[in-house]
């Protein structure tokens, strides 16, 4: 299979999709704040959506959108959440797909609604139905990355990206953004993230292999453990690229999958590199643990670990917290079994300090980037996730409003 | 019942114990770094020990001992775990023991041992060993607060506290030392306690006393969420009181037992007023929860969430943060049926933002202490806990060695 990323690419390389990224005045500053995508034509849509039983408006109102099956546009603003926001978010949400359906003519339960920003506080939605007349009239096919940009939160940089791929002989592509940068957790995070593709694909294939491709992705970041109210990822499919249809059993399936995972990983791996306030980013790898469940429980908690993640600040290979966590996560666990690496340099032997000069692991752990290897040999189980360290510049960042 | 705090009292307050505090040079620039108390008399003891899976190797040796039930002393040295330190570490442990135990005439299983400091480096057993001699040169009835001081690592002051009571018509006193500061999370932390009182008490109900103390004071503190390899709280009774001895049915059980729980919840107190780097304590009260575990699920993901206790160092009412964690803890909730108040003020009712200003909210944010109430409205589960605000300074402090 022969996959080529596209330079500059984004959420509207795909043909048949246009967008716009526009400042409404919720933000300060005339900074961008809404985002629109827009089909063609009424695409295959797949979503996934917050694990927090605490869901945002959007959230809830994109559910119900998705039964359809088929969507035409998603709009987006940042700086307010419309979350716990009771009947009026409901009507609100609802008022900006109806909005956007009306101008870009479509019906109001082909739209779907993406907010992220501050929770608890009411939308100001004079300024956002202005906002959506603005996007509809500023929609083009080359606005992809400025959508990208106006869905930053507190990220440094908009995150984009599209792959192409030969499908029956035909060129797809698969494009997207993302927005992180806060409350990054396994399932999910405050991310949105909308992806588009020209490929021809039925409901339940995009579905499938969307499920998967998060799984692999947004799903194997974490920033600070927190996982958000409004974190949604979705997937339009518009078949402008006229593939034999992708299903069930069709060969090049799986070179789809494989160009998706690759799409997404690449905006997951944006979100973590831009994490808040964030010094370095470390690859944790658990392996031989007694299930995948157990070796998850291990780096999950890991990643929670503020103990740990400040001394990676430090640059301080401090391989004893790493054994204190491993000891108190629940999984199961021997003491004496255990091993850790450091870019494949061993720490750890048996439990206990190995002989590798601590000289020799400093000059790893104060890399921007490096991968713990933590070994139960107790069984096949493995996880990996890819985690920031937690820095004065995070609690900063994090303590006013 | 009166119950008296006794002035500058510790762990040496109750008749027939001695201690003593001194610098083995395990430390750096000459700072206490080991203590030792002992009873005059075997005395009934009971502990209870870290509940992670990774356990210290004096923790290790420490329950093998207690089995005995009859202990002389505990011998204590800060700036190193003695943990991640195979059979070498078991051995410096029962050392450390024997020499204790030749130098105050007892024998080694009568003599715990407890350490704290990092993980996986070995003991350096010589300085060590001529510390016991020089701490048993050393042991008088007034060595408590020095005792205290000696075990101290990012503590900032040393904890100390004793209260008398009046059993069967005789003064008995409960005394004790403890210290933090760091890796602070229920069952337990990087904490040491001991507790000595002259009460004359059955080794089982002493056992089942501290294990309800702890469960309500040193089990109700978070620094940071991580459990460390070397907790241990202790209590020796050595019964010189005079008291009818303490057991089932004893009518005065109730009056020692809430004694004991003032003094472990006035150690725990300051052990989270002397969190590493801290700037607010804030007393979180789950309540109307479906049940106790769902009540504790909720306050402890609380007090992981560095992006709620980021906020709290901020001064920040941010209560949206409240909300998303209580929707992913995984406990039961209805999002339309939470309250929050701040010190009794509501700031959410049914799931969304009350009509209190914001600038009366603050008010509360602002101080040091404040309460916050969450109120689910399900059951009667109900859980508090004591739990530190997220500064720069605890990254800070946690970066280097």
């Amino acid at each position: 299979m022969e996959a080529n990323w596209i330079k500059n690419g984004g959420v509207t390389s795909a043909r048949g999709f246009s967008a716009a990224g526009i400042s409404a005045g919720i933000k300060p500053g005339g900074k961008k704040d809404m985002a629109l995508v827009v089909s063609d034509q009424d695409s295959v849509a797949a979503a996934v959506f917050t694990t927090n039983k605490v869901k945002a408006a959007p959230v809830k109102l994109s559910i119900q959108h998705l039964r359809g099956g088929k969507i035409r546009a998603v709009v987006l603003n940042s700086g307010n959440a419309n979350a716990c926001t009771g009947v009026r978010g409901i009507q609100d949400a609802a008022q900006m797909a109806r909005d956007t359906a009306r101008l870009i003519g479509s019906v109001k339960n082909r739209v779907m609604v993406c907010s992220t920003g501050r929770i608890g506080v009411p939308l100001q939605l004079r300024k956002i139905l202005k906002g959506i007349v603005k996007l509809s009239a500023k929609l083009t096919p080359g606005g992809g990355r400025t959508a990208a940009k106006a869905i930053m939160t507190s990220d440094t940089y908009p995150k984009s990206c599209a792959i192409e791929i030969e499908l029956d002989h035909k060129p797809v592509v698969i494009g997207g953004m993302a927005k992180g940068a806060g409350m990054i957790h396994p399932n999910m995070a405050t991310m949105l993230s909308v992806i588009t593709t020209d490929a021809a694909i039925d409901r339940r294939s995009l579905q499938d292999c969307l499920a998967e491709a998060v799984g692999q992705s947004f799903n194997r970041i974490s920033v600070d453990g927190d996982t958000s109210t409004n974190d949604t990822v979705i997937i339009m499919a518009g078949g402008e690229a006229g593939n034999r249809l992708l299903q069930r059993g069709h060969p090049d399936l799986e070179i789809f999958q494989k160009a998706l995972n690759a799409v997404t990983r690449k905006l997951a791996r944006d979100i973590i590199e831009d994490g808040e306030g964030i010094s370095r980013v470390v690859e944790l790898v658990v392996q031989g643990a007694s299930s995948t469940h157990h070796a998850r429980m291990i780096a999950e908690a890991i990643a929670r670990s503020p103990l740990v993640k400040s001394s990676w600040a430090g640059g301080d290979p401090n391989w004893g917290r790493l054994m204190d966590v491993i000891g108190y996560s629940g999984a199961r666990m021997r003491e004496e079994l255990v091993d850790i690496y450091y870019d494949g340099l061993v720490a750890v032997k048996g439990g206990m300090a190995s002989k590798t000069p601590m000289a020799r692991l400093k000059k790893i752990t104060r890399n921007r980037h490096y991968r713990i290897t933590i070994d139960l040999h107790l069984g096949k189980g493995n996880y990996d996730l890819l985690v920031n360290d937690l820095t004065e510049m995070y609690v900063t960042l994090n303590k006013g409003e």
